[in-house]
């Protein structure tokens, strides 16, 4: 049976990848490693995959390669990052150093181990940093111009990789993912940020209300955590090695779209009013990526509309908070 | 006066730098620091410059710390780097993480003092990786593509560099520098070493010889050192912040060329052979950089003939080992 090795396995998609794997009846021996417990009940896939659990700082490289090598993995799947855009300006050494040694500690074990196994490393469309509307929509071979430490440690890795990947034939794949979406995303992010003060309107039985945002005039590309989830599955069985894949719908929408859509779905009429402090400097205003390249080697296209991933984030909303 | 820091002080171009202040009359305080002794005597330009050297290992943050404090440095020429190609190769972790470290804590420092320090930061044409002929001559606006984990390395640190410059407003600048010659480089490298080999049939009184040699049909672009160092003083003073500058002649010699001039200053025939083992794998065929950048800007240009660079290092090799 193929052995999977997840890290960052307690974080939002981790989870979403075992129900993927479980709900499409692909059995594997999963295991699964993070610095925190899961919050998830990840026995509950019994009958087809074989789920453990070993709490792991992947800064430690000694640890990590005695999991490794009692566990031989033939495919990992690399979600652990530092992912903080805030944290990463506030301790851009931390942030960086921390992020690039998780990703040379993983890649060291492999490659020392001589063992085949297949890598699909996440990157993340902050990679691009700045760009101008004559970009838009991004593509992979898009120049770069990160402007968070976070992100230059992403374009770091990704190098590292393509270094690796070329040099000395470690089988890694390669995503620039963008912005995701789906219930149970922490509420610290945009999308679930909006439901929840809107809910919150709908739950006091009021007609309607006002909302703080940063700036929502800017436009993301949005994609169903289920969907993204199937593209790594893709990309982490048939992606080419070296190559880079955005991961992203291709459509943009504009935050103030995304708020009228919740609120007429919860029937409320909202409001709303920028708080200078919610708005980020040296935002882009246009973010949309173009999912060209993994529709054509891989016939991966999004499935689920954002107009159904709304749907189930506000019912998840209300079901867990206002049963 | 003006407080000059000079990181990787011992090497070749810092002991050039030096010089360059001295001949030019311009006074100021220098520390030099440097992880081995330096081989000069930095005390012989003691009329115009005070220098002083203390030996320290970058990758000792708090050690650097010190100094810089009890230094409080206006300027800093961060010379230092693990510069081997080959090395990084063989341990690309340690390669990368230590080249980014040290980078890191020079500049943490220099934020955290909230002092106004100059930078210069040194890269490397081997940023540019993995080019074309249509990419010739290589421009600072060229996507790079590095294809070692020491170019990778210095890609990321001109990235952080870049973010440190435009978000926390470090006074930094940044060179990608072609190859050097001059006299007293040092024999491994390619130029010297061809000089070392032709020398030698000279002086055992033949007409003739052959020597082994690596692809001599590369073409590379060669600054002599004292040009070199004269750009890295007008970068320090006047460069703009978070620039690139590519630092090099914009003129390509075959090094088959090279051994011929070499040979025909010598009055010796030369023959060559291809010792595979010198013929270095994914090696570009043609690196050749632009410099109208520095030239528009700085009025930067070389002066130092090839010729007279060549001439230079053929007596400098007479007159220390045949002498």
């Amino acid at each position: 049976m193929d052995k999977l090795l997840i890290t960052g396995f307690s974080g939002f998609v981790g989870r979403y990848f075992l129900e993927y794997l479980a709900l499409n009846k692909i059995e594997m021996e999963v295991l699964g490693i993070d610095s925190k417990e899961p919050e998830f009940d990840y026995l509950q896939y019994k009958n087809i995959l074989l789920v453990k659990f070993v709490p792991l700082d992947l800064l430690n490289i000694a640890d990590f390669r005695q999991v490794f090598h009692d566990f031989k993995p033939n495919y990992i799947l690399h979600l652990a990052s530092f992912s903080s855009v805030a944290y990463s300006w506030n301790y851009p050494v931390e942030s960086f150093a921390n992020n690039t040694n998780i990703f040379l500690n993983m890649t060291s074990v492999v490659r020392e181990s001589k063992q085949k196994v297949r890598i699909l490393s996440i990157g993340s469309s902050e990679q691009y940093g700045d760009v101008t509307k004559l970009d838009i929509p991004l593509k992979e071979r898009q120049q770069v111009r990160p402007i968070s430490p976070y992100a230059v440690a992403r374009v770091s890795q990704e190098l590292l990789a393509k270094v690796f990947a070329e040099s000395y034939g470690l089988e890694i794949v390669l995503t620039r993912s963008f912005n995701h979406i789906g219930p149970r995303q922490d509420e610290r992010f945009v999308v679930p940020s909006f439901i929840k003060r809107i809910a919150e309107i709908k739950a006091s039985n009021l007609k309607a209300g006002t909302i703080e945002t940063g700036d929502i005039g800017i436009v993301r590309d949005f994609t169903d955590v289920r969907d993204v989830v199937r593209a790594y599955y893709l990309l982490l069985m048939n992606g080419r090695k070296g190559e880079i894949y955005n991961v992203c719908s291709g459509r943009g929408v504009m935050l103030s779209e995304m708020i009228e859509l919740i609120a007429s779905l919860l029937d409320v009429q909202v409001d709303t009013k920028v708080n200078a402090d919610y708005v980020r400097p040296n935002d882009n205003k246009i973010i949309i990526g173009e999912n060209f390249k993994i529709r054509d080697e891989l016939g991966w296209k999004p499935k689920i509309s954002l107009e159904q991933s709304i749907k189930d984030m506000v019912s998840y909303k209300f079901a867990s908070h206002f049963p």
